[in-house]
């Protein structure tokens, strides 16, 4: 979603340099395979991956390093809580039930783990009919926002359904930085101003 | 997508016996623990149960064996290829260039461990407007037709973004069994005939 990236290039002292797009520093597997080379990796390989992205990038100052998982909770969700100590989890969903259940597990896992859950985002959340406006709660109304009070913690936002995110996506440019004044672009800095000012307290 | 279930029992012999729906035989570990309780585990835990439900679950004279991977090349898939000889696979993408991206690892992966793609699923397909009839490509439109042709397999079906679909999976009842005859319920079971269609040929 950041578009095509050369290779990550190595230090003097073998830290790997981290790709910069729009002001952020990005590490990925993907950068270190070319795109239709898969990653076939049993868990012990995903736990020296991931320690490995955590320690042995040369990240600098950050104002945060954001881990964005894959779903479920395994091995990378296990190796991340066990190697370094998270300000909090934030759990994204789509309201259906199917998904809250989802969602729900890895809420635990979390409170089992003693990370703090600083909220939960609902993705997918409706789409807003460009002909005529109607909005169509494709996949439920309200799972995120049930599911949030029902664990006691923060709605972050309501992502919709968008034709113009997922182009932003696919091109390389975040929606955020292509038109952030757009409806779904001010959803996006809505949550990261919540979530800064959660941490911050 | 089943709706709730008992817990599966065990024959004398100590073999799990499948849930049982809609003439379907099931097994699933969200079968095993309580719908709020994460199944924390690392890799060779997802490759013992993994093995376990392909061996010790009383499956009985089956027609087909159906298994329902999480997405990623990781543990789940390799002790899949390398526990039992598969027929085939099928790779389920969205229409998206970013997720084109992980189907072709996926069919990469499947290449690589000479498992035959026997085809692509396109979901997420379109959007038809309930008050207007349009058809919305939110997430693009050809993405699974052109993968499909350049990997060389068949496109199976294109499914759409449909409420009914999203209702009757939260119910328990799968659109299939719930409205056959409908759009949707047609583009499921024209896939299924041709996937048997194939794998008797």
């Amino acid at each position: 979603m950041f578009g095509p990236t050369e290779q990550p290039t190595a230090t003097e002292d073998n830290r790997i340099v981290p790709i910069e797009r729009y002001g952020m520093k990005l590490m990925s597997m993907g950068f270190l395979t070319d795109a239709d080379t898969p990653a076939v990796l049993r868990g012990p390989m995903v736990t020296r991956y991931t320690q490995q992205f955590l320690r042995q990038v040369d990240w600098g100052d950050l104002d945060y390093l954001v881990l964005d998982l894959p779903p479920g909770t395994g091995d990378i969700q296990l190796t991340v809580v066990q190697t370094v100590a998270l300000a909090g989890a934030v759990v994204v969903t789509t309201p259906q039930e199917v998904a809250l259940i989802d969602a729900r597990k890895a809420v635990a896992m979390f409170h089992k783990t003693n990370v703090r859950v600083l909220g939960i985002v609902e993705n997918m959340s409706h789409f807003l009919c460009p002909s005529d406006g109607v909005r169509y709660d494709i996949f439920g109304s309200g799972g995120g926002r049930r599911e949030a009070d029902r664990l006691g913690v923060p709605l972050l936002g309501e992502v919709p359904i968008d034709v113009a995110t997922r182009e932003a996506g696919d091109t390389g440019m975040p929606v955020v930085a292509r038109a952030q004044e757009s409806a779904v672009g001010q959803v996006f800095v809505a949550m990261a101003g919540q979530l800064r000012a959660t941490l911050e307290s």
